[in-house]
């Protein structure tokens, strides 16, 4: 007895399935190697581009749901295979430098910036982040601190990363964040990477290009103290639609912090703004304010970059512990909430249909 | 009448006074252009290195001392003029790179590092070179944070800089201190050096080797964070004795330290002690230690060094206060002499015969 459902039609329904990441059609992806119909139950073989593709539970349930539609059809087995070597590079081509980014569509890329070391750029990159995926943004963080990385240790997270399709998958936070660093790439945290310049800036471009990052409304882009290759590269290579600038009330790191400002302005990418973090300090015994640091430059720092002051963030003890033991995500300032309505004011996004 | 004082025995006695600078004998520097006798009063015309030499009042009475001690002797005028550039070039050889390290004499060279950013390197650099200096030891800074210098700023110092015979002089501190910063050589102090990586590097031997650092004990040279160009070039084109390590209690901090560690033991620089910045502040309302930055992790990066810990400094408003004012020699902690009773003992130095 003939079954009622064609393979056809079958085809046609996967013709309509996306791969999530690569937002093209199994069928076009040649991920669909074998349709059999046994009466009123389909059987599907698919190869995924790498075995271990964290999308493969959401291929195969959007499979089982697009066939499982179609008019007749009762049961929908799927078989999961992957493809070899050859047939991923008959279709991607071979990976190489840049290639992910061809894959990659991220809206904002703002680069968090200051020029003074230990100012908290890593904890300003993680608290916004954080904000902007609570608030439905996807987000990323490219961590550019290739000598010093932070992101990873503030999150909690180490390598190693997985090779995709088209080039390394980020790591994904507690809160759904994409996170790259050099330090994922190393055998052990306490590696030193004992770079040159050109190889640091080099570094930064492939964790631009060469990762799959996929759809971002935001990508915050932690860059290390310092005018030289990894603020060049990341200006000069990467898409950078503005610079949060972070300082704190040290006149030292106000002059620093100006140094960057005039950095930015000479390669042209505007400032969205001024965060001035380790503001002051609350004695929790008195509730006493303690400037520690000193009285605030931040205003004289938002005059010369001519962008507003976005926030004024306090040294607190928890903040630290948060920190050191990878909790970032779970930092909760009073202040955060002005902090992110106007970082989303200055640099807006469109929310878009999202896939994953 | 003839003179019982004869030109011969002038040039005698000027021929033991030396250059304090270049440690050379006025005759061999061809410095003395004429000497005249005229009874008992002598007539000499001197011809300086470069106008503006701050040693010209010392040589001035070096040689007044000199000639006015020969009997018979009872008026030294001198004229003091200076050579063309011709005459110094025939001198000195045209000045070229690394020319004025021939006149210098280090006895210590000790780089102050921490890989990450402002954990206060530029402050534990200043301290201890001041407390150095009070020691009787002839002490200089060289500020190898090319892109974000402190070490201006703590000491109240900007340039510009004067050329001298066969180099830049390094400016002096109140207290007597030699410092050479990139700084001194920008048209203002918020100018960003935009350099790539193998620039930094340049620069930084060139304040080593093109700067008249003279005869000092010690010469601290305050690293920038990160462990790629300055760290290279110091520890690879400098004779750097050994590294004094600063951390701050953040366990992010001693992750990052515990890079450097390694990027020192990778190059062979031994680690001469570790200092913990920031360990605790007191408020000065209940006199109680606040762990802002959470608990010490002072041991365990001194455990990875296999060096001890020198010193565990505490945040105190006064202390940002006087870096701010330009005033770091007048900070007085009473953790310092702990301090550098450490250091010296693990960088001893001979104290030399002083020319100045």
């Amino acid at each position: 007895m003939n079954s009622i459902i064609s393979k056809e039609q079958i085809i046609a329904a996967l013709a309509k399935v996306e791969d999530p990441e690569l937002h093209r059609s199994l069928t076009d992806l040649n991920m669909v190697r074998k349709v059999d119909v046994k009466d009123d139950i389909v059987e599907i073989s698919l190869a995924i581009t790498v075995p271990n593709c964290p999308f493969k539970s959401q291929i195969e349930s959007d499979v089982r749901a697009a066939v499982g539609a179609l008019p007749g059809v009762k049961e929908v087995v799927i078989q999961m295979g992957s493809m070899t070597d050859e047939e991923r590079k008959a279709l991607m081509g071979s990976p190489e430098e840049g290639s992910a980014a061809k894959y990659n569509h991220i809206q904002n890329v703002v680069a968090v910036m200051s020029g003074k070391g230990g100012v908290g750029k890593s904890l300003v990159t993680g608290l916004l982040a954080t904000a902007l995926a609570q608030k439905g943004y996807r987000t990323g963080i490219l961590d550019a601190d290739i000598t010093g990385p932070s992101i990873p240790m503030l999150f909690g997270m180490q390598g190693p990363v997985e090779p995709g399709p088209v080039g390394l998958r980020p790591l994904q936070s507690r809160s759904g964040l994409k996170i790259m660093s050099m330090n994922f790439l190393l055998a052990n945290e306490d590696q030193p990477v004992i770079w040159r310049g050109p190889l640091i800036g080099k570094a930064i471009t492939q964790l631009w290009g060469d990762v799959m990052w996929g759809d971002l409304e935001y990508l915050l882009v932690d860059l290390p103290p310092g005018t030289s290759d990894a603020a060049l590269s990341t200006m000069q290579s990467l898409p950078v639609r503005g610079i949060v600038m972070v300082t704190t009330p040290q006149g030292l790191s106000a002059m620093i912090v100006r140094k960057a400002v005039h950095m930015s302005q000479a390669v042209g990418v505007p400032i969205l703004g001024v965060v001035e973090n380790m503001a002051y300090f609350i004695c929790p015994d008195t509730g006493k304010r303690h400037l520690i640091f000193g009285t605030s430059h931040a205003d004289e720092v938002a005059t010369v970059a001519g962008a507003p002051i976005l926030a004024q963030l306090p040294i607190h003890p928890d903040v630290a512990a948060l920190c050191d033991a990878g909790q970032v995500e779970d930092i909760r300032l009073e202040e955060m909430g002005g902090l992110i309505d106007a970082f989303i004011k200055a640099a807006p996004a469109q929310k878009r249909n999202q896939h994953d």
